[in-house]
């Protein structure tokens, strides 16, 4: 007998006819002989028109009333999705996250886990359940509710599967599971059997849009083997595991395109220590998330910075710096919008050489510009013009032979 | 400083813009220097939108988890109220009914209120703010999510005055309080201003729809003084409390009538001992009410049973009744729906005589039939065809003087 945590998103249980077909999927996995917990989302869409409906009271929302608010989301979903089991004849048994034992720290809108203590689903499973768990949502130690932020259902999932000592975590989502590439751009993309957490986090924050990087972290950081895949088909996903040394082998595991990205181009500040940290530290205080960054020293004791933003941030950004660049006595902002930050990541390039090389001649054969170069162990990521940004993936998915 | 429970039903927090209006009413009544506790339904609407997507799901939905789920309308109109509050600048904070501390027994549905620990209402109503309690829901020992069934969020308000030591308890509807008889039937109905407990109890049971018997009951056990009006304007409406004498001097509170109802014969059965209590077991265990009883003893040594049901209940009680009659050997069944019950209730009756003859008198001189009669202390009720009910209504009214 395995024990199987499953999570479906909010696509998977859209509507009740949706919730039905998932109680059928749990079903037959607990007919297998499996024990199973499953973690749900709310389903598409409620999250949005509760916050619809905050803003329309209260232009903003405390984080805590927030919280409370969209608890409700899951706690609707687990309700339906236990009914829908008991109408299949399987014992089964909901709980919010609080029930769950999901204990949480007191940052309200992105909370973070603290303890699990699965012990009220362990009792559950023993007397033959199916136990159904509010995703994205906990308690803390003053008995608030609290949410975990975006992903916040994979989470739950991932770290529901470590003290459970699951045998098998599966990320039921729209697709199918990783790819080399995002299929709408590349046609030759193909699914990834196997990738590593770190390949996975380099993807995730390189635009991928499959998990976020908190989830994979989480897993990493216990050991937990999950799967990602299709709750429409049953065809097999990726499964994200540790990093084993036949994975090496690969080069590249995919290429990523990241559209959401703005250029912002400071130039002319003085060239004088701490200008850029100044610079820095105040985007961060605005809450927002510097990406790659290159600094070039001017002529005449000025410097020129050059990085990138999450285009939603470009015009924060710019009403952020003009302050700053006031204080520090010059100095010009100007953004680039039309800009695209490509990505190759693999395990393999800690054991392979010329990689960068490879990337930046095949672009260069296609007279594709590269503006910015960033490079990690296991990543190069260049931002080059929007406009050909799907020819560029094109291009290096072919190269490195992902096709 | 006085300290005010108000609780707003569904219609009053329908929307939006209806949760604003009652956020102005909840801070008007702050800003009169009042600490407030504040009760709130499901916005109208929502609980039968989740009951019918369990239905969806499941033909018979578990009780357990049909508490999940409607526990979830409670919980958004709450946290919408409260940030509602905040917009307006009121600090104010929701819970739920776990986290207010309603403890309940573990009858899922129809759970009842068994202790109220309101140290987190106390601590926050001490540090400024306006509480925000979610209403038909509270929690049993086990940690399990239970509701209190038809007309809840009155009680969880009542209830929550005892320990509170409420200084008013508001029951915000959406009408402006009780009255003689329903408006709608007696044009010349009016509003009461005072009615005592039993009153209200015996007026409740006759059909008048303005609150549920448990929470009157619970506010009468616990001396809880409160007050029904309409959230849709500021006429004062109708005060509920212990009856004082001055109350005596109406002999007729109010007339009320009741349409649901279906008359059931049974008649020839064995006149034995024993015969009629089979009968109404086998009613209560399929959890059939059953209101005015009548016997008489027939000839030849077989008796007939009159009696009342709720109209939904006509069809059960055949299917219940049959299997008994061929179990006491003879009898048939016959069922009446185009009845009505009309009540006149008044604490006065109890010092007044001859209330019954005029009534009997009123109806008899209009030519209207007396099918059943029933009495207690404060009320008298008869069984009529229903197609005469409003017009025996009117009359009533004005002999008792009420118009």
């Amino acid at each position: 007998m395995a024990r199987i945590v499953q999570k479906y998103g909010g696509t998977s249980v859209g509507d009740v006819e949706r919730i039905k077909k998932v109680a059928e999927r749990i079903k037959a996995t607990r007919d297998d002989g499996n024990q199973v917990v499953v973690v749900v989302s709310a389903r598409s869409g409620v999250t949005n028109e509760l916050i619809a409906r905050a803003k329309a009271v209260c232009e903003t929302p405390s984080e805590r009333e927030m919280d409370m608010l969209l608890a409700v989301g899951e706690q609707e979903t687990i309700a339906l999705t236990a009914m829908a089991l008991h109408g299949l004849g399987v014992d089964a048994v909901s709980y919010t996250g609080a029930q769950a034992g999901i204990l949480t720290d007191t940052k309200h809108t992105r909370a973070r886990i603290q303890t699990i203590d699965p012990k009220r689903i362990e009792d559950s499973l023993n007397a033959g359940k199916v136990v159904i768990v509010a995703g994205f949502q906990g308690i803390n130690a003053d008995g608030q509710v609290t949410t975990l932020g975006r992903g916040g259902s994979d989470l739950t999932a991932i770290a529901l599967a470590a003290p459970l000592k699951a045998d098998k975590c599966e990320i039921y989502t729209d697709v199918d599971g990783v790819y080399t590439a995002d299929p709408r751009i590349v046609k030759t993309a193909r699914k990834i059997e196997e990738i590593s957490y770190d390949e996975m986090l380099e993807l995730a924050s390189s635009g991928s849009k499959v998990m976020q990087s908190r989830s994979v972290e989480f897993a990493k950081k216990f050991g937990v083997v999950f799967e990602v895949r299709s709750s429409f088909n049953h065809n097999p996903g990726t499964i994200v595991k540790e990093e084993i040394s036949s994975m090496e082998q690969v080069v590249v595991r995919g290429v990523a395109v990241d559209k959401d990205q703005a250029k912002v181009l400071v130039s002319n500040i003085p060239d004088k220590p701490g200008s850029a940290a100044k610079v820095f530290k105040a985007l961060a205080d605005a809450s927002i998330i510097v990406d790659m960054i290159v600094q070039n020293v001017g002529r005449n004791g000025v410097a020129n910075l050059t990085f990138t933003v999450p285009r939603g941030d470009a015009k924060k950004a710019r009403k952020t710096l003009e302050p700053v660049l006031a204080e520090l006595g010059g100095g010009q902002v100007a953004f680039q919008e039309n800009v695209a930050k490509l990505s190759v990541v693999g395990v393999g390039m800690k054991t392979h050489s010329g990689v960068a090389a490879l990337l930046f001649q095949t672009l260069a054969d296609a007279g594709i510009n590269i503006d910015m170069i960033s490079t990690s162990e296991i990543k190069i990521s260049v931002v080059l013009d929007q406009d050909r940004s799907d020819e560029a993936a094109r291009l290096t998915h072919t190269a490195f032979r992902l096709d």
